[in-house]
Protein backbone atom coordinates (compact mmCIF):
# COMPACT_ATOMS: atom_id res chain seq x y z
CA UNK A 1 0.00 0.00 0.00
CA UNK A 2 2.97 2.44 -0.18
CA UNK A 3 3.03 2.62 -3.33
CA UNK A 4 -0.21 3.90 -3.85
CA UNK A 5 -1.00 7.35 -5.64
CA UNK A 6 -3.95 9.45 -6.62
CA UNK A 7 -4.91 6.80 -9.25
CA UNK A 8 -4.53 3.71 -7.61
CA UNK A 9 -5.60 4.79 -4.05
CA UNK A 10 -9.16 4.06 -5.29
CA UNK A 11 -8.83 0.67 -6.04
CA UNK A 12 -6.56 0.19 -3.14
CA UNK A 13 -9.76 1.53 -0.11
CA UNK A 14 -11.91 -1.09 -1.99
CA UNK A 15 -9.98 -3.85 -1.18
CA UNK A 16 -9.02 -3.22 2.10
CA UNK A 17 -13.24 -3.64 2.66
CA UNK A 18 -13.28 -7.72 2.70
CA UNK A 19 -17.23 -7.73 1.67
CA UNK A 20 -19.55 -10.50 0.31
CA UNK A 21 -17.87 -10.94 -3.68
CA UNK A 22 -21.00 -9.06 -5.52
CA UNK A 23 -23.45 -8.39 -2.45
CA UNK A 24 -25.49 -5.30 -2.34
CA UNK A 25 -23.60 -3.59 0.36
CA UNK A 26 -19.96 -3.79 -2.13
CA UNK A 27 -21.60 -2.69 -4.97
CA UNK A 28 -23.06 0.45 -3.18
CA UNK A 29 -19.67 0.86 -1.61
CA UNK A 30 -17.46 0.52 -4.23
CA UNK A 31 -19.69 2.40 -6.27
CA UNK A 32 -19.64 5.07 -4.28
CA UNK A 33 -15.72 5.25 -3.56
CA UNK A 34 -15.84 5.23 -7.74
CA UNK A 35 -17.87 8.46 -8.11
CA UNK A 36 -16.66 10.46 -5.10
CA UNK A 37 -13.07 9.99 -5.65
CA UNK A 38 -13.68 10.75 -9.39
CA UNK A 39 -15.16 13.52 -8.66
CA UNK A 40 -11.89 14.62 -6.06
CA UNK A 41 -9.58 14.20 -8.95
CA UNK A 42 -11.90 16.08 -11.18
CA UNK A 43 -12.23 18.87 -9.77
CA UNK A 44 -9.00 18.81 -8.24
CA UNK A 45 -10.37 19.24 -4.56
CA UNK A 46 -8.50 21.84 -2.46
CA UNK A 47 -7.78 21.14 1.19
CA UNK A 48 -9.99 24.02 2.44
CA UNK A 49 -12.85 23.00 -0.25
CA UNK A 50 -12.40 19.29 1.57
CA UNK A 51 -12.52 20.89 4.96
CA UNK A 52 -15.53 23.27 3.88
CA UNK A 53 -17.64 20.12 2.63
CA UNK A 54 -16.63 17.88 6.31
CA UNK A 55 -17.74 20.70 7.83
CA UNK A 56 -21.06 21.38 5.98
CA UNK A 57 -21.93 17.69 7.09
CA UNK A 58 -20.61 17.98 10.89
CA UNK A 59 -23.04 21.40 11.36
CA UNK A 60 -26.21 19.09 9.34
CA UNK A 61 -25.28 16.47 12.13
CA UNK A 62 -24.79 19.40 15.66
CA UNK A 63 -28.51 21.15 14.17
CA UNK A 64 -30.42 17.68 13.86
CA UNK A 65 -32.32 15.81 16.89
CA UNK A 66 -35.24 13.21 17.13
CA UNK A 67 -37.26 16.00 15.22
CA UNK A 68 -34.89 17.53 13.12
CA UNK A 69 -33.42 15.41 10.45
CA UNK A 70 -31.17 18.00 8.20
CA UNK A 71 -29.81 15.35 6.17
CA UNK A 72 -33.32 14.82 5.18
CA UNK A 73 -33.78 18.04 4.54
CA UNK A 74 -30.11 18.13 2.41
CA UNK A 75 -31.78 15.10 0.70
CA UNK A 76 -34.73 16.90 -0.36
CA UNK A 77 -33.29 19.90 -1.87
CA UNK A 78 -30.93 18.27 -3.81
CA UNK A 79 -33.52 16.35 -5.58
CA UNK A 80 -31.95 12.64 -3.94
CA UNK A 81 -35.12 12.29 -2.59
CA UNK A 82 -37.04 12.77 -5.26
CA UNK A 83 -34.71 10.54 -7.57
CA UNK A 84 -34.97 7.32 -5.43
CA UNK A 85 -38.73 8.60 -5.59
CA UNK A 86 -38.75 8.31 -9.01
CA UNK A 87 -36.40 5.56 -9.18
CA UNK A 88 -39.28 3.04 -7.23
CA UNK A 89 -41.91 3.86 -8.70
CA UNK A 90 -43.78 1.23 -9.70
CA UNK A 91 -44.89 0.21 -13.52
CA UNK A 92 -48.38 1.61 -13.45
CA UNK A 93 -48.81 2.70 -9.97
CA UNK A 94 -49.18 6.57 -8.76
CA UNK A 95 -46.12 7.99 -8.53
CA UNK A 96 -44.47 8.24 -5.33
CA UNK A 97 -43.36 11.49 -3.60
CA UNK A 98 -41.55 13.21 -0.84
CA UNK A 99 -42.75 11.48 3.18
CA UNK A 100 -40.89 15.14 4.34
CA UNK A 101 -40.41 15.28 8.28
CA UNK A 102 -43.98 15.49 10.15
CA UNK A 103 -45.39 12.00 9.20
CA UNK A 104 -46.70 10.37 12.46
CA UNK A 105 -47.41 6.97 13.04
CA UNK A 106 -50.70 6.09 15.01
CA UNK A 107 -52.83 8.81 13.23
CA UNK A 108 -56.07 8.44 14.18
CA UNK A 109 -58.28 6.09 12.22
CA UNK A 110 -61.46 8.23 10.91
CA UNK A 111 -64.97 7.28 9.63
CA UNK A 112 -65.36 8.16 5.34
CA UNK A 113 -67.04 11.34 5.33
CA UNK A 114 -65.59 12.86 8.50
CA UNK A 115 -63.96 16.16 8.50
CA UNK A 116 -60.32 16.55 9.09
CA UNK A 117 -60.36 20.45 9.58
CA UNK A 118 -61.05 20.03 13.11
CA UNK A 119 -63.45 23.74 12.35
CA UNK A 120 -59.84 25.51 11.39
CA UNK A 121 -60.55 28.62 9.20
CA UNK A 122 -60.20 27.75 5.56
CA UNK A 123 -61.71 26.80 2.28
CA UNK A 124 -63.51 23.62 3.12
CA UNK A 125 -62.35 21.23 0.39
CA UNK A 126 -63.82 17.60 -0.29
CA UNK A 127 -61.24 15.26 -1.07
CA UNK A 128 -62.61 12.13 -2.99
CA UNK A 129 -61.00 9.20 -5.16
CA UNK A 130 -60.85 5.75 -5.99
CA UNK A 131 -58.27 3.20 -4.85
CA UNK A 132 -57.69 0.64 -7.56
CA UNK A 133 -54.78 -1.71 -9.08
CA UNK A 134 -53.08 -1.20 -12.04
CA UNK A 135 -55.78 -3.25 -13.95
CA UNK A 136 -58.31 -0.44 -12.38
CA UNK A 137 -60.00 -3.01 -10.28
CA UNK A 138 -60.87 -1.39 -6.93
CA UNK A 139 -59.18 -2.29 -3.84
CA UNK A 140 -61.98 -2.57 -1.18
CA UNK A 141 -60.56 -2.21 2.30
CA UNK A 142 -57.39 -0.30 1.17
CA UNK A 143 -55.84 2.16 4.21
CA UNK A 144 -55.48 5.64 3.03
CA UNK A 145 -53.21 7.62 5.89
CA UNK A 146 -53.41 10.94 5.11
CA UNK A 147 -51.47 14.55 7.11
CA UNK A 148 -51.47 18.10 5.96
CA UNK A 149 -50.86 21.70 6.59
CA UNK A 150 -53.76 24.11 7.52
CA UNK A 151 -54.43 26.72 5.74
CA UNK A 152 -51.94 29.27 6.87
CA UNK A 153 -49.31 26.47 5.99
CA UNK A 154 -48.18 25.22 9.34
CA UNK A 155 -48.40 21.58 10.48
CA UNK A 156 -49.97 21.26 14.20
CA UNK A 157 -46.86 19.02 15.43
CA UNK A 158 -45.05 22.37 14.94
CA UNK A 159 -47.15 24.27 17.55
CA UNK A 160 -47.54 21.93 19.82
CA UNK A 161 -46.16 24.61 22.37
CA UNK A 162 -48.88 27.03 21.44
CA UNK A 163 -51.42 23.77 22.59
CA UNK A 164 -51.83 22.17 19.03
CA UNK A 165 -52.36 18.61 19.63
CA UNK A 166 -50.16 16.59 16.88
CA UNK A 167 -52.56 14.23 15.62
CA UNK A 168 -54.87 17.37 14.21
CA UNK A 169 -55.43 17.31 10.53
CA UNK A 170 -54.18 13.82 10.32
CA UNK A 171 -56.30 10.69 9.82
CA UNK A 172 -56.22 7.08 8.71
CA UNK A 173 -59.41 6.09 6.57
CA UNK A 174 -60.61 2.15 5.36
CA UNK A 175 -62.11 2.45 1.88
CA UNK A 176 -65.47 1.23 1.31
CA UNK A 177 -66.69 -2.15 -0.97
CA UNK A 178 -65.95 0.26 -4.04
CA UNK A 179 -62.40 0.68 -3.10
CA UNK A 180 -63.72 4.99 -2.66
CA UNK A 181 -62.82 7.18 -0.26
CA UNK A 182 -64.11 10.80 0.75
CA UNK A 183 -63.27 13.41 3.45
CA UNK A 184 -63.73 16.81 4.08
CA UNK A 185 -60.80 19.45 4.84
CA UNK A 186 -59.46 22.57 5.02
CA UNK A 187 -57.12 23.53 1.67
CA UNK A 188 -53.71 23.88 2.75
CA UNK A 189 -51.34 26.82 2.30
CA UNK A 190 -47.51 26.37 1.00
CA UNK A 191 -44.75 26.84 3.49
CA UNK A 192 -40.95 26.67 3.95
CA UNK A 193 -38.83 24.37 4.44
CA UNK A 194 -36.34 25.19 7.74
CA UNK A 195 -33.78 27.28 6.27
CA UNK A 196 -32.21 28.41 9.77
CA UNK A 197 -29.37 25.85 9.47
CA UNK A 198 -26.37 24.73 7.23
CA UNK A 199 -28.93 23.63 4.54
CA UNK A 200 -30.73 27.22 4.50
CA UNK A 201 -27.06 28.48 4.13
CA UNK A 202 -27.01 26.48 1.08
CA UNK A 203 -30.18 27.47 -0.19
CA UNK A 204 -29.22 31.25 0.48
CA UNK A 205 -25.72 30.58 -1.26
CA UNK A 206 -27.25 29.44 -4.56
CA UNK A 207 -30.02 31.95 -4.48
CA UNK A 208 -33.07 29.50 -4.26
CA UNK A 209 -36.34 30.13 -2.34
CA UNK A 210 -37.11 27.38 0.47
CA UNK A 211 -40.90 27.36 -0.59
CA UNK A 212 -43.37 24.06 -0.72
CA UNK A 213 -46.58 24.19 -3.03
CA UNK A 214 -49.71 23.32 -0.67
CA UNK A 215 -50.25 19.35 -0.67
CA UNK A 216 -51.78 16.84 1.18
CA UNK A 217 -49.69 13.77 2.12
CA UNK A 218 -50.62 10.52 1.57
CA UNK A 219 -49.21 6.72 2.54
CA UNK A 220 -51.95 4.13 0.74
CA UNK A 221 -51.78 0.52 1.84
CA UNK A 222 -53.77 -2.40 0.56
CA UNK A 223 -53.07 -6.61 1.01
CA UNK A 224 -50.53 -7.79 -1.43
CA UNK A 225 -49.59 -4.60 -2.93
CA UNK A 226 -46.95 -1.89 -2.93
CA UNK A 227 -47.33 0.77 -0.44
CA UNK A 228 -47.02 3.83 -2.04
CA UNK A 229 -46.09 7.00 -0.18
CA UNK A 230 -47.18 10.38 -2.04
CA UNK A 231 -48.47 14.01 -2.07
CA UNK A 232 -51.16 15.28 -4.25
CA UNK A 233 -50.90 19.04 -5.22
CA UNK A 234 -53.49 21.32 -6.75
CA UNK A 235 -53.69 22.92 -10.22
CA UNK A 236 -52.67 26.77 -10.62
CA UNK A 237 -51.33 27.19 -6.74
CA UNK A 238 -48.45 29.11 -5.59
CA UNK A 239 -44.88 27.00 -6.13
CA UNK A 240 -46.63 24.59 -8.36
CA UNK A 241 -43.86 24.95 -10.63
CA UNK A 242 -40.77 25.18 -8.29
CA UNK A 243 -41.31 23.65 -5.09
CA UNK A 244 -38.02 23.73 -2.91
CA UNK A 245 -37.36 19.82 -2.80
CA UNK A 246 -39.00 19.01 -6.53
CA UNK A 247 -41.73 16.53 -5.12
CA UNK A 248 -44.20 17.86 -7.63
CA UNK A 249 -44.97 15.46 -10.70
CA UNK A 250 -47.47 16.13 -13.54
CA UNK A 251 -50.13 12.88 -12.20
CA UNK A 252 -49.79 14.47 -9.13
CA UNK A 253 -51.85 17.62 -9.76
CA UNK A 254 -55.13 17.75 -8.64
CA UNK A 255 -58.09 20.05 -9.78
CA UNK A 256 -59.61 22.08 -7.34
CA UNK A 257 -63.40 23.37 -8.59
CA UNK A 258 -65.96 24.55 -7.12
CA UNK A 259 -68.73 22.20 -4.65
CA UNK A 260 -71.30 22.21 -7.23
CA UNK A 261 -72.66 18.91 -7.62
CA UNK A 262 -71.79 17.30 -4.21
CA UNK A 263 -75.36 15.94 -3.37
CA UNK A 264 -74.56 13.48 -6.75
CA UNK A 265 -71.49 11.52 -5.21
CA UNK A 266 -74.26 10.35 -2.47
CA UNK A 267 -71.86 10.83 0.31
CA UNK A 268 -72.56 11.00 3.71
CA UNK A 269 -70.58 14.19 4.93
CA UNK A 270 -70.12 15.79 8.51
CA UNK A 271 -69.71 19.21 6.78
CA UNK A 272 -70.65 21.22 3.55
CA UNK A 273 -67.37 21.66 1.41
CA UNK A 274 -67.05 25.01 -0.56
CA UNK A 275 -64.70 22.66 -3.14
CA UNK A 276 -64.30 19.60 -4.17
CA UNK A 277 -60.84 17.78 -5.38
CA UNK A 278 -61.09 14.43 -6.73
CA UNK A 279 -57.77 12.02 -6.80
CA UNK A 280 -57.38 8.50 -7.58
CA UNK A 281 -54.49 6.34 -6.11
CA UNK A 282 -53.43 3.09 -8.39
CA UNK A 283 -51.33 0.62 -6.59
CA UNK A 284 -49.05 -2.21 -8.15
CA UNK A 285 -49.10 -5.75 -6.61
CA UNK A 286 -46.33 -6.86 -4.38
CA UNK A 287 -43.26 -8.74 -6.25
CA UNK B 1 -40.78 21.54 -13.16
CA UNK B 2 -44.01 19.21 -12.85
CA UNK B 3 -42.79 17.21 -16.58
CA UNK B 4 -38.98 16.04 -14.46
CA UNK B 5 -38.19 12.49 -14.36
CA UNK B 6 -35.31 10.51 -13.10
CA UNK B 7 -33.26 11.49 -16.58
CA UNK B 8 -33.86 15.24 -16.41
CA UNK B 9 -34.02 16.02 -13.16
CA UNK B 10 -30.53 16.52 -12.60
CA UNK B 11 -30.50 19.34 -14.35
CA UNK B 12 -33.67 20.57 -12.95
CA UNK B 13 -32.16 20.77 -9.64
CA UNK B 14 -28.82 22.34 -10.98
CA UNK B 15 -30.88 25.13 -12.43
CA UNK B 16 -32.60 26.23 -9.33
CA UNK B 17 -29.22 27.08 -8.02
CA UNK B 18 -28.53 30.62 -9.22
CA UNK B 19 -24.71 30.59 -8.96
CA UNK B 20 -22.40 32.51 -10.88
CA UNK B 21 -21.38 30.89 -14.01
CA UNK B 22 -18.29 29.23 -14.32
CA UNK B 23 -17.72 29.58 -10.48
CA UNK B 24 -15.51 27.64 -8.32
CA UNK B 25 -19.03 26.91 -6.33
CA UNK B 26 -20.89 26.19 -9.20
CA UNK B 27 -18.33 23.74 -10.59
CA UNK B 28 -18.25 22.08 -7.25
CA UNK B 29 -21.99 22.06 -6.58
CA UNK B 30 -22.75 20.79 -10.28
CA UNK B 31 -19.72 17.91 -9.85
CA UNK B 32 -21.41 16.70 -7.01
CA UNK B 33 -25.04 16.52 -8.30
CA UNK B 34 -23.90 14.95 -11.29
CA UNK B 35 -22.00 12.41 -9.60
CA UNK B 36 -24.47 11.58 -7.06
CA UNK B 37 -27.56 11.55 -9.13
CA UNK B 38 -25.44 9.12 -11.52
CA UNK B 39 -24.60 6.90 -8.69
CA UNK B 40 -28.62 6.87 -7.15
CA UNK B 41 -29.72 6.03 -10.74
CA UNK B 42 -27.22 3.38 -11.62
CA UNK B 43 -27.65 0.91 -8.28
CA UNK B 44 -30.85 1.63 -8.47
CA UNK B 45 -31.32 2.87 -4.50
CA UNK B 46 -34.01 1.90 -3.19
CA UNK B 47 -35.35 3.79 0.00
CA UNK B 48 -34.02 2.04 2.32
CA UNK B 49 -30.66 1.96 1.56
CA UNK B 50 -30.81 5.72 1.19
CA UNK B 51 -32.45 6.03 4.58
CA UNK B 52 -29.65 4.12 5.75
CA UNK B 53 -27.00 6.46 4.16
CA UNK B 54 -28.74 9.55 5.63
CA UNK B 55 -28.94 7.78 9.29
CA UNK B 56 -25.75 7.09 9.03
CA UNK B 57 -24.77 10.99 8.53
CA UNK B 58 -27.16 11.83 11.16
CA UNK B 59 -24.90 9.08 13.57
CA UNK B 60 -22.06 10.73 12.41
CA UNK B 61 -23.13 14.01 13.38
CA UNK B 62 -24.58 13.08 16.63
CA UNK B 63 -21.24 11.48 18.12
CA UNK B 64 -19.16 14.35 16.71
CA UNK B 65 -18.21 16.96 19.11
CA UNK B 66 -15.41 20.33 19.30
CA UNK B 67 -12.83 17.25 20.01
CA UNK B 68 -14.52 14.55 17.47
CA UNK B 69 -15.11 15.38 13.91
CA UNK B 70 -16.79 12.02 12.84
CA UNK B 71 -16.71 13.05 9.43
CA UNK B 72 -13.06 13.45 9.31
CA UNK B 73 -12.88 10.05 10.56
CA UNK B 74 -15.06 8.94 7.58
CA UNK B 75 -12.85 11.02 5.04
CA UNK B 76 -10.09 9.36 6.45
CA UNK B 77 -10.56 5.77 6.10
CA UNK B 78 -12.21 6.25 3.14
CA UNK B 79 -9.45 7.45 1.50
CA UNK B 80 -10.44 11.05 0.50
CA UNK B 81 -8.04 12.44 3.01
CA UNK B 82 -4.99 10.79 1.38
CA UNK B 83 -6.61 11.58 -1.88
CA UNK B 84 -6.62 15.17 -1.10
CA UNK B 85 -3.20 15.16 0.42
CA UNK B 86 -1.95 13.10 -3.17
CA UNK B 87 -3.94 15.53 -5.27
CA UNK B 88 -2.42 18.65 -3.75
CA UNK B 89 1.11 17.89 -3.13
CA UNK B 90 3.44 19.99 -4.87
CA UNK B 91 6.18 18.91 -7.61
CA UNK B 92 8.98 18.21 -5.95
CA UNK B 93 8.02 18.38 -2.67
CA UNK B 94 7.43 16.22 0.30
CA UNK B 95 4.75 14.07 -0.42
CA UNK B 96 1.44 15.44 2.05
CA UNK B 97 -0.36 13.04 4.80
CA UNK B 98 -2.79 13.12 7.02
CA UNK B 99 -2.93 16.09 9.89
CA UNK B 100 -5.23 13.52 11.77
CA UNK B 101 -7.39 14.55 15.01
CA UNK B 102 -4.86 15.65 17.29
CA UNK B 103 -2.95 18.92 15.72
CA UNK B 104 -3.23 21.54 18.44
CA UNK B 105 -2.35 25.28 17.69
CA UNK B 106 0.56 26.73 20.01
CA UNK B 107 2.71 24.12 21.02
CA UNK B 108 5.70 24.85 22.98
CA UNK B 109 8.94 26.69 21.18
CA UNK B 110 11.90 23.81 21.96
CA UNK B 111 15.34 24.41 21.45
CA UNK B 112 17.01 22.17 18.67
CA UNK B 113 18.89 18.95 20.54
CA UNK B 114 16.37 18.83 23.83
CA UNK B 115 14.31 15.65 24.14
CA UNK B 116 10.28 15.44 23.52
CA UNK B 117 9.83 12.67 25.85
CA UNK B 118 9.52 14.08 29.11
CA UNK B 119 11.51 10.86 30.49
CA UNK B 120 8.26 8.78 29.27
CA UNK B 121 9.59 4.99 28.58
CA UNK B 122 10.71 3.59 25.84
CA UNK B 123 12.84 3.66 22.77
CA UNK B 124 14.61 6.92 22.83
CA UNK B 125 15.44 7.86 19.08
CA UNK B 126 17.27 10.82 17.26
CA UNK B 127 14.93 12.14 15.05
CA UNK B 128 17.02 15.04 12.34
CA UNK B 129 17.61 15.89 8.89
CA UNK B 130 17.25 18.92 6.57
CA UNK B 131 15.08 20.81 5.33
CA UNK B 132 15.77 22.49 2.00
CA UNK B 133 13.75 23.96 -0.89
CA UNK B 134 13.20 22.06 -4.37
CA UNK B 135 16.78 23.01 -5.71
CA UNK B 136 18.32 21.40 -2.53
CA UNK B 137 19.32 24.88 -1.27
CA UNK B 138 18.39 25.16 2.82
CA UNK B 139 16.10 26.71 4.31
CA UNK B 140 17.60 28.23 7.68
CA UNK B 141 15.05 29.69 9.68
CA UNK B 142 12.57 27.10 8.71
CA UNK B 143 9.89 25.91 11.52
CA UNK B 144 8.90 22.21 12.08
CA UNK B 145 6.01 21.46 13.91
CA UNK B 146 5.86 17.93 15.58
CA UNK B 147 3.36 16.12 17.45
CA UNK B 148 3.03 12.34 18.42
CA UNK B 149 1.66 9.28 20.54
CA UNK B 150 4.01 7.68 23.03
CA UNK B 151 5.48 4.35 23.55
CA UNK B 152 2.09 2.78 24.12
CA UNK B 153 0.10 4.81 21.24
CA UNK B 154 -1.49 7.23 23.32
CA UNK B 155 -1.11 10.88 22.81
CA UNK B 156 -1.13 12.65 26.23
CA UNK B 157 -4.25 14.80 25.08
CA UNK B 158 -6.65 11.54 24.78
CA UNK B 159 -5.34 10.82 28.48
CA UNK B 160 -5.47 14.97 29.95
CA UNK B 161 -8.38 13.02 32.88
CA UNK B 162 -5.51 10.81 33.83
CA UNK B 163 -2.89 13.90 34.36
CA UNK B 164 -1.15 14.37 31.51
CA UNK B 165 -0.07 17.48 30.02
CA UNK B 166 -1.96 18.26 26.46
CA UNK B 167 0.80 19.89 25.69
CA UNK B 168 3.44 16.78 26.38
CA UNK B 169 5.00 14.88 22.96
CA UNK B 170 4.77 18.10 21.12
CA UNK B 171 6.86 20.70 20.48
CA UNK B 172 8.23 23.86 17.67
CA UNK B 173 11.62 23.80 16.63
CA UNK B 174 13.76 26.24 13.86
CA UNK B 175 15.74 24.56 11.82
CA UNK B 176 19.62 26.19 11.89
CA UNK B 177 21.25 28.00 9.66
CA UNK B 178 21.88 24.77 7.60
CA UNK B 179 18.71 23.98 7.42
CA UNK B 180 19.02 21.49 10.18
CA UNK B 181 16.72 20.19 12.71
CA UNK B 182 17.14 17.23 15.58
CA UNK B 183 15.61 16.45 18.50
CA UNK B 184 15.54 12.97 21.11
CA UNK B 185 11.48 11.47 21.58
CA UNK B 186 10.57 8.43 22.00
CA UNK B 187 9.51 6.01 19.31
CA UNK B 188 5.93 5.98 19.16
CA UNK B 189 4.05 2.93 18.64
CA UNK B 190 0.59 1.98 16.71
CA UNK B 191 -2.82 2.89 17.80
CA UNK B 192 -6.59 2.36 16.30
CA UNK B 193 -8.54 5.25 15.10
CA UNK B 194 -11.59 5.86 17.27
CA UNK B 195 -14.21 2.53 16.11
CA UNK B 196 -16.49 3.35 18.90
CA UNK B 197 -18.97 5.01 16.54
CA UNK B 198 -20.45 4.83 12.91
CA UNK B 199 -17.54 4.68 11.19
CA UNK B 200 -16.34 1.60 13.54
CA UNK B 201 -19.61 0.28 12.47
CA UNK B 202 -18.65 0.95 8.75
CA UNK B 203 -15.24 -1.34 9.57
CA UNK B 204 -16.46 -3.60 11.04
CA UNK B 205 -19.00 -4.05 8.27
CA UNK B 206 -16.00 -4.97 6.16
CA UNK B 207 -13.97 -6.88 8.43
CA UNK B 208 -11.62 -4.06 8.55
CA UNK B 209 -9.23 -3.57 11.42
CA UNK B 210 -9.27 0.19 13.07
CA UNK B 211 -5.07 0.50 13.50
CA UNK B 212 -2.71 3.08 12.36
CA UNK B 213 1.16 2.00 11.62
CA UNK B 214 3.97 4.17 14.00
CA UNK B 215 4.35 7.42 13.10
CA UNK B 216 5.39 11.37 13.75
CA UNK B 217 3.21 14.09 12.48
CA UNK B 218 4.74 17.01 10.77
CA UNK B 219 3.77 20.71 9.62
CA UNK B 220 6.59 22.48 8.02
CA UNK B 221 6.88 26.55 7.26
CA UNK B 222 8.93 28.71 5.82
CA UNK B 223 8.71 32.28 4.29
CA UNK B 224 7.87 31.87 0.76
CA UNK B 225 7.42 28.25 0.62
CA UNK B 226 4.08 26.24 1.15
CA UNK B 227 3.70 24.90 4.23
CA UNK B 228 3.68 21.07 4.26
CA UNK B 229 1.00 18.86 6.69
CA UNK B 230 2.59 14.86 6.75
CA UNK B 231 3.66 12.02 8.23
CA UNK B 232 7.01 10.03 9.15
CA UNK B 233 6.90 6.39 9.18
CA UNK B 234 9.06 3.91 10.37
CA UNK B 235 10.57 1.20 8.15
CA UNK B 236 9.63 -2.63 9.07
CA UNK B 237 7.18 -1.67 11.50
CA UNK B 238 3.63 -2.84 11.97
CA UNK B 239 0.88 -1.91 9.87
CA UNK B 240 3.42 -0.41 7.58
CA UNK B 241 1.46 -1.91 4.60
CA UNK B 242 -2.04 -1.62 6.10
CA UNK B 243 -2.72 1.81 7.74
CA UNK B 244 -6.71 2.33 8.00
CA UNK B 245 -6.42 6.06 7.07
CA UNK B 246 -4.22 5.31 4.15
CA UNK B 247 -1.53 7.65 5.32
CA UNK B 248 1.90 5.94 4.35
CA UNK B 249 3.46 6.60 0.94
CA UNK B 250 7.07 4.92 0.01
CA UNK B 251 8.62 8.36 0.23
CA UNK B 252 7.93 9.26 4.08
CA UNK B 253 9.02 5.84 5.62
CA UNK B 254 12.41 6.48 7.30
CA UNK B 255 14.72 3.47 8.48
CA UNK B 256 15.45 3.66 12.23
CA UNK B 257 18.70 2.67 13.25
CA UNK B 258 21.19 1.23 15.69
CA UNK B 259 22.68 4.96 17.54
CA UNK B 260 26.42 4.03 16.94
CA UNK B 261 27.84 7.34 14.96
CA UNK B 262 26.07 9.96 16.80
CA UNK B 263 28.55 11.78 18.46
CA UNK B 264 29.94 12.20 14.87
CA UNK B 265 26.81 14.35 13.85
CA UNK B 266 28.02 17.27 15.97
CA UNK B 267 24.61 18.15 17.82
CA UNK B 268 24.29 18.86 21.32
CA UNK B 269 21.70 16.47 22.72
CA UNK B 270 20.15 16.63 25.70
CA UNK B 271 19.69 12.84 26.29
CA UNK B 272 21.49 9.76 24.59
CA UNK B 273 19.81 8.46 22.03
CA UNK B 274 19.03 4.25 21.17
CA UNK B 275 18.29 4.68 17.79
CA UNK B 276 18.50 7.56 14.94
CA UNK B 277 15.68 8.22 12.59
CA UNK B 278 17.07 10.68 9.16
CA UNK B 279 14.44 12.16 7.60
CA UNK B 280 14.96 15.42 4.84
CA UNK B 281 11.98 17.79 4.18
CA UNK B 282 11.65 19.96 0.32
CA UNK B 283 9.19 22.43 0.11
CA UNK B 284 8.41 24.18 -2.91
CA UNK B 285 8.29 27.98 -3.41
CA UNK B 286 4.57 29.18 -2.83
CA UNK B 287 2.38 30.07 -6.37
Amino acid sequence: MRDINQFTITDAVKKTFETEQGSRFEQLLHGLLDHLHDYTREHQVTHEEWMGVLNFLYDCGQISTPERHEFILLSDVLGFSALVDMINTKGGATEGSNLGPFYLDEAPRKQLGSDLSDDRDGVCILVHGKITDTLHNPLPGAVIDTWQADAAGTYPIQEQEQGQDKYDLRGVFEADEQGRFYYTTVLPKPYTVPYDGPVGRLLRAGNRHAWRPAHLHYIVRAPGMNAITTEVFFENMEYIDNDAVFGVRKSLIAKVSPAKDVAALGYALDKTPDAVCAFDFVLAPEG
